[in-house]
């Protein structure tokens, strides 16, 4: 029989989901790949894991170092989270020749350059997959599947937090409040949920997958991140009166020798595919030469989503180790090396919406600093003014421009008298 | 430098698409995946096509044999289609210690045990990602992205020519002759178009689907099939008033111990994001215990997009070969023996469609009927008649009901003398 060891560090959301397909379908595993995976050891700080998920008393420990110095553990699945123990723990299970399984996220985005280092000079495995798209295959996919395309352009939904409380706003007319409200409620956000609606959860999958996609590694601080904290459901209502949905979508882009990164509130046309994701679900669309458009849809997170993303890693290790495999670090290769572009310099559509005084002349001085800066208007919706109020909404869409004119012109048009507040702004993806 | 010698036989669409692949982006799959993919020999009866592609004369030759034969090519790529010749050569390249990459969904799916069984007799590998879905990964998806999950139900939009037709007959209001016109004008329906629309192709594609996603050998004479010939623009637009969208579906369930696989057109829901895949494109839907729902979504057909999937089954078995693989004949090895269940012991939603005579009475002999077979009606839509006509057009929904029983009502419902022609019915698939 050809078995392989596993060590589980960490028995939280994703690792009890780990340990619970493990003993669910190992059979199945056995008799579909011809590989048998093994529960060799599993670990958590905290000891009552081991009752609630009724694991044998003999392959559990409360000392993670156990099992990175087990010399039965042939692969270290590292389900702990976050970038200070968790960094350390995997550095030393490949200096100790385990190969690694993790589903985390914000480690290989800020430090992937150091552990895939250390990867390859111990010649050990890297399993990632659950850290972009929860269960949706998406790196074995633009690693595999597509290995025989050049990559252009990524379009993702790839925080499940933000979708579910954009697809609230939408469908059900609430605000932002309300909906993260519910969202927490339901379990779709945590009690301090800044990490998801700023962008920066979104940002760490997008730094990954981009960084594979375009073979490149991308500096996660040099990519451009804004939130949904000040999405209003104003803007939604008017997206859908020009035909639009606004998303959370992280971007990536192959332009010239460079490659352009950012997360942002956008407008997505109501037929693209992306529009029809919602609620907590992620979905990731893939521009390449050959294949052209493709789309990979699924649970985002999750305990049992993700788990079923690190099992396909395990499994695959596996294969390599009893079908002996020799070892290929162009798994792990960033052979380019791309400037990473400044979102700037880029052209595309905007959406603008002001809060002006329903006065003469008004829609002819903020249309001349556009003009000034070079922006031309596509189409303008502007409504009567409701009764108690002076300002009126004045909402328009613009042809492509510049975006350093369009930052350069709102500035401009939210110091006129006539303006107030800051006058809003969201990207339209045009695909 | 690891370098693998593929012997390309059939220089048609698919094989045109593989050659510019290669050619094109060589250096970037070496780059990825560390292995040369060269094409040691390029065979097609039409020697027309050395001219028309530049392929340089030694490699090319109008003899497939010539290819099975030379002791310099490793892997054999069979895109000549058809399932005559085809089995020949891929059994004799088999024979010969060739591995096997093949976009042939006809062959696979009427004689993939043989097939199979050659490949594992003598140890080589079939690669045939083509086969199914164009460029969408999703033989890839299954095997290895889903390996540990039990997958319980595939819904599929897996034939480009009858989604485009569907599409156009609901966005347009076509109906389905004009629509099949324009798919052929367009390309995206051949001259004889009935493989394509009476559902063939489709079952080809879901008794090899369903063959790996059950392990179990689908017999394809057993899955019930129906195309779209019956399909009127007045179904799909009561459809569209009921929240529904037609569909031609393939679906593969497991039901205990066996396994439901058929073909027919279908009411979706219209928020299903199966629904929102339009024109040509493809999406499979797939239902596991971990992951839960995923959807794989792409160019199901064409030139670049099947180049893109044979060479990622290419660069694979490369792979193995240069990375010192052991043979694994798990990949092939269809360990369950499903019984094969039919369709008529299944239960689900129906629409009818009936002509009845506009008189007294018809509404409560037809409802009779039905309740004589345990079909209850869940809504009706019955419309005024047109002036000139004598019958009016009733709509039905039901609730769930047994199929034999929904077969044997209809057969009663269209003897009476108060209904026209025969009735319509289209299954809902609940999702």
């Amino acid at each position: 029989m050809n078995s392989v060891n596993i060590g589980l560090v960490g028995l939280g959301t994703v690792g009890k989901g780990v340990y619970q397909l493990i003993n669910k379908n190992r059979s199945l595993i056995r008799d579909k790949s011809g590989v048998d995976i093994r529960i060799h050891m599993a670990a958590d700080t905290n000891s009552e894991m081991q009752k609630s998920l009724d694991i044998p008393s003999e392959i559990f420990t409360d000392c993670a170092d156990k099992v990175l110095e087990s010399p039965g553990v042939d692969i270290v699945v590292e389900l702990i989270g976050g970038t200070t123990t968790a960094r350390q723990l995997i550095l030393k299970a490949l200096k100790n020749k385990k190969h690694v399984v993790t589903a985390n996220k914000a480690l290989l985005a800020d430090h992937g350059k150091q552990i895939f280092s250390e990867a390859v000079k111990n010649r050990m495995d890297m399993g990632f997959e659950a850290a972009v798209g929860g269960g949706i295959p998406i790196i074995k996919t633009i690693r595999e599947a597509l290995v025989g395309n050049e990559i252009q352009k990524i379009i993702g939904i790839v925080n499940g937090t933000t979708n579910f409380i954009l697809t609230e706003m939408t469908r059900q007319g609430l605000t932002f409040k309300q909906a993260l409200t519910r969202a927490q409620e339901l379990g779709f956000a945590e009690k301090d949920p800044t990490l998801d609606i700023s962008g920066g959860d979104a940002r760490h999958k997008i730094t990954i997958l981009s960084s594979l996609a375009f073979n490149t590694m991308v500096d996660i601080h040099r990519v451009y991140t804004e939130g949904i904290e000040y999405i209003d459901r104003r803007d939604i209502q008017y997206a859908g009166e020009l035909g639009f949905v606004v998303k959370l979508l992280a971007t990536a882009q192959r332009v010239g020798e460079g490659v352009l990164v950012k997360v942002h509130p956008s407008f997505i046309n109501q037929y693209n595919p992306l529009a029809a994701v919602s609620w907590e679900d992620n979905a990731i669309m893939v521009y390449s030469d050959f294949l052209g458009k493709s789309m990979y849809y699924g649970k985002g997170a999750g305990s049992r989503p993700t788990a079923s993303a690190v099992v396909s890693d395990i499994t695959e290790i596996a294969l390599r180790l009893v079908n002996g495999q020799h070892y290929n670090p162009s798994l792990y290769s960033f052979f380019n090396n791309l400037d990473q572009l400044d979102s700037g310099k880029t052209r595309a559509r905007y959406y603008f919406r002001f809060n002006a005084l329903d006065r003469p002349g008004i829609l002819s001085r903020i249309s001349g600093v556009l003009g000034n800066h070079n922006i031309s208007i596509a189409s303008v919706i502007q409504k009567e003014s409701e009764e108690q109020h002076q300002h009126v909404p004045l909402v328009m869409m613009t042809h492509t421009a510049l975006e350093d004119n369009v930052l350069n012109a709102l500035e401009e048009i939210d110091r006129l008298p006539e303006v107030e507040g800051r006058s809003k702004m969201i990207r339209v993806i045009d695909e």
